[in-house]
């Protein structure tokens, strides 16, 4: 038996951290899904849950009854070992179970854990309850970005927190850090948790570049604009200029230019767009739009992890050239869970860094995250490269 | 000024009965739109409280305070007078305005009303009065449908109430009405209230037919099924025929099959079939079909209209073969009001009668239901003809 | 035996007008299918030739010998009773059978008759026979209507012909001729031959209405596009609004605004449009929105017949008001045949006349055609009704 | 003046080519188009000969006089720098021009560029003429593919050639070759042609592997689908599965299960599958689910690239795990040359080797050819690495 005070402490408050991102908002809210790629609040809080009852509970505690047999049903998410499940199109159209049912089973759940652990437990399942913390606070910034969406785009704009900040702006100068031609090593290299598409470790060449020390600012952004850059096709990729096509795509996620002044929905509600922050809700195929009418272009993921540690990262989910595929020697794990992260290594971009809405003690340098190329709900932005 | 005590009476009656209906729903039942038919509940309770203010309290009652000035973009349904709208498909998104605000927008409107007619009004505002208690029946009727579609395609299936018996049986004998050959005369023609599409009254020359005096039931659509009904092209009309490939159709709407029994999701959750119950959540296409099937066909609008009195009616909608289309001498209202029912004159197939979903005095002989011919979620059934 | 000489030679004049009307095409013509709903010409010349093999060779020439045994699954259109074939959306991907391949099968096929019938034959077979000199004729009017499509869809713009006149005049004064109100008969009532759809004849009573001696010319229609009516939602149907917006639809087919002058293609290429020849290649969705802004409407096909002896028709077919319905008393023929006709009665506008691609002998006044009623590449037009 | 004698029989060599592979086509051949992604042969020669004429001959062929003024709008391909263009779907619905009247187009430019260089150019219009060379090989390797589908698809399924073998066997042992850790050198070294994206020449670092000598063969993918490997999720990626189910995909493209014996659509008409030949027609999702049922993997294209000198290739395009991205430094062309490559530059994989389609002196170890990860009409197969 294995001592897991602290890994217990670790559950128990990041549970807790989940239901208080949720305290703002309504019943109703908790139901939306506005579009396929934004889930229902009260789905995230259920599918969590659902995570530790199939893959701790089920297996793994003694006499463990299931809190109602359909939730595995409503609540898995994609895995295909599991079952059968809800299209993810059709989350939204589930009125049941109740938010207060979704609660309940919260709690049941919460409790079945802690009794589980309460003594100890093996490496294993201390290992599987890791997971499902880190899979929970995975959802907790999916949970932040999806009420963004689903109050940013309900046309009473209704704000969501007063104290919440998701435009906090950059105020250091611009710089340009100069990396030299040689090996580098990438990829988990410490004692914490990860993801196995952060393993194996392994060496990179990279050519001389130089990568900014800031992120792009909306006032930088906004030249581009200016300057016509959502109607120059030279400047996008093929598929980038169709997407701005039939989209009518003309400025990022969430601006609305009211009489003459440019604003965007926040947290707070609709603001004037502060002109030092990085910009953001951007799709990867802005970005690059971006980058190509600077004469500049997005770092790779490698260059990115090798000079980490020289800028200042976290604020905004990072768009990289890098698409996103198995490092040398990956191996997805066995079961259920090895439907994580490898079967979706196709046809994604790399996000590197973090944001606003991104829990504390989840991000790290070798962290990969991963979205289809022309999103922009999450809090992306960019940075430049030489 | 007119006396309209019995109207107002008739107004607030109207106006509880649909709160009534909402009764037994969650929170959350009032926001989902499973499909693109449906509408939210919260969305039938807004919008028929916005053509009051809309139609009457905006242009007629003086220094009327419009309650929300963005609810006119959320409830307006398709009068493109009035302006802009959320997209029909899009309402189903909205987590705002809450439940609780919807309510209270319903208060402050049903006051106001009471108010501006409390002392009797002009003919031209009884009038319009009249129709926004009409048009809030209607929407009762739908309110009802929609609440079925929503908790019967919810996993759990949870049921809507005890006392609503959504499927009465029929239990009198078959038999076969014989209507002489000859002019009769169709369309409203009496004192009360009607709708445009039933004016104007005329004449219409008739075929010597029999109609039956029952609906279709259960046990015989069974037969119907049993006998392979939906594999056999030569019943169908060839849009029907790529409706049953495309979307897999191979019995009514809420119909399971378990354990080799045929049950059926109802008000009071699922159930096994009632075989003497007329059979209901029949597509146009499944009635004809089911007709050809028999050797027999459906009335015409006027082969119904022209027997009624003959046959009792109200427990299904009936599809009839008649398309639906403008009486000879048709004129729609002006303004708003004029896209009631005209706009919809093409591609629809007329149901005569009413349903278990239909508000008392809501319905009347000369009462045309309209949908397209592929729907289901009514309380639609069949009469055959001779 | 029945003597059948005059029905052969009108077999073998029928034969060799279908290819007569392709004559001026080059063999890449008859390849391509730009919209789902035109069919390439070398499709109509080898499906017209299969009927013949399909319902009087195959079963009734003894020792027959098919042409090609994959030809059944390239030339059916929509028999479901005779088996699989091609989609017809695939029709166009089809490079063989090679056009001298199809003409050989139409030799083949037209001696083979000729041979079976030049003895005389029961009547059963010389019914048939009719039948499918018939259907050669009514595909012999979308082969022209085809072709126009094909042609005119070119960005070269080809012409098709110098002799083939698509756009005559009307000169005649434009009046009203008044009809009485009272029991007329519609269907067939002659010895020649029909459709199972123009069965079987019956009463209808028809209010008093006055129709137009003229079809709606150019001229006319041209004022209605100048004020601004296909940007008035008010003058459509709710579908046709939608369609006018999605397609962007802001004139008839086939026209091009050219230096501020209306030009439109025609069978001899791109030239001024004449005024006073009669609007064509609309939708009803534009000919109801036109009648409409008129204060005016369309015919119902009963009104059309019970005046068509008064006026000159033929020039276009005339959209009316009337779905495409069964007759009372209407009965399908057996088997194959009986999917010509029934089976499209649902979701469509009857139209009545005929039009310049018509053939002689092929249209008479109890003629019922059908459409969707978004469909323009016929030569469609309209008259009005008071 | 730089002497051009061999570039220009290069040249008159290479249009004379594209004919020959058009040689046993019939005209219907040359003009449909049964996907979106196939194009008519016909477009293929014209979009050649366009290439010369937009880029080389009216820019610099002084007095040149175009051939047709519409043919831009027709035979441009993709390049927005030019102009508007025919949408690419529709190019199968174009009948004209006339495949004559492109044989024409093809001999006067032709005749012009021989003149333009019969005594030598500059620098710079040696390296356009030569570019369009390799563009107008590139386009016969489709041309083939092309031809390929559109007779393979044709429920005649005609024979294309009796002497072109587009299925040889490899009969060498199968061996995996050991490569080192440590660093290689990727991209362009010789004086050889090559497109923008074979620059810059770059180091990059591998880890130790292994690699095939051999392509996977007919007869080891069959057992992957007898294994039932099209039935089990975990192999694909998710977005894989997905393609596998909506397209009901169950074995390679153009095999046929015909009594029980595997079969596939060659340039010689139907045939048994040869066990001994590489697998090919698949996409790279199928690639992928077989090396992970094998439990080994696809190479990147930097380890095929260092290793590519102790294998023999070319039969084949194979599939590797890198997306398709642009090399360090790299740097588009100017003008509409530019949008050449850059800008696909996402969601495609890399494709490395040749095929039995590529013509010759057109392919090189650097040659980076690339495709959505669903496409499989090219002649693509795989080889594993461990």
């Amino acid at each position: 038996m294995i001592l897991t005070d602290s890994l217990l402490d670790f559950f128990i408050e990041t549970r807790k951290q989940s239901e208080t991102i949720c305290k703002p908002l309504e019943i109703e809210d908790y139901v939306v899904q506005p579009i396929v790629d934004v889930s229902p609040p009260k789905w995230h809080l259920g599918h969590t849950t659902w995570f530790f009852e199939e893959f701790i509970l089920k297996p793994h505690a003694e006499g463990y009854k299931i809190f109602h047999e359909d939730f595995s049903f409503v609540f898995n998410s994609y895995y295909e070992t599991v079952g059968e499940r809800v299209v993810r199109a059709n989350r939204g159209n589930l009125s049941r179970p109740s938010v207060e049912k979704v609660y309940e089973y919260r709690n049941y759940v919460t409790e079945n854990i802690k009794k589980l652990f309460s003594d100890g437990q093996s490496k294993e399942l201390n290992d599987l309850l890791e997971i499902g913390i880190h899979h929970e606070k995975q959802h907790q910034e999916l949970l932040l970005t999806d009420i963004k969406y689903i109050l940013g785009n309900n046309p009473l704009l209704p704000k969501y927190s007063d104290t919440f900040e998701d435009h906090p702006s950059e105020t250091h100068e611009q710089e340009w850090i100069s990396m030299d031609e040689g090996i580098y090593e990438i990829g988990h290299d410490s004692e914490g948790f990860y993801y196995d598409n952060e393993l194996g470790r392994h060496k990179v060449y990279l050519q001389p570049y130089q990568i900014s020390n800031k992120l792009v600012t909306n006032k930088e952004f906004l030249k581009f604009l200016d300057d016509g850059g959502y109607q120059r096709f030279d400047l996008w990729h093929a598929e980038g200029w169709d997407w701005v096509n039939q989209n009518k795509i003309a400025c990022p996620l969430y601006w609305h230019l009211i009489d003459d002044e440019w604003h965007h929905y926040t947290a707070k509600g609709l603001q004037r767009i502060p002109m030092e922050a990085p910009v953001t809700h951007i799709s990867y195929y802005e970005a690059f739009a971006y980058a190509q009418w600077k004469g500049l272009r997005l770092p790779t993921e490698f260059e990115w992890e090798a000079a980490q540690q020289f800028f200042p990262w976290g604020k905004r989910w990072e768009w990289t050239e890098s698409a996103y595929l198995p490092y040398p020697g990956y191996q997805k794990a066995d079961g259920a869970l090895g439907e994580y992260n490898g079967k979706f290594m196709v046809n994604q971009k790399v996000l590197r860094g973090g944001s606003v809405a991104t829990p504390e003690k989840h991000t790290r340098h070798s962290y990969r995250n991963f979205f289809h190329p022309h999103l922009r709900w999450q809090f992306t932005g960019l940075r430049l490269v030489k």
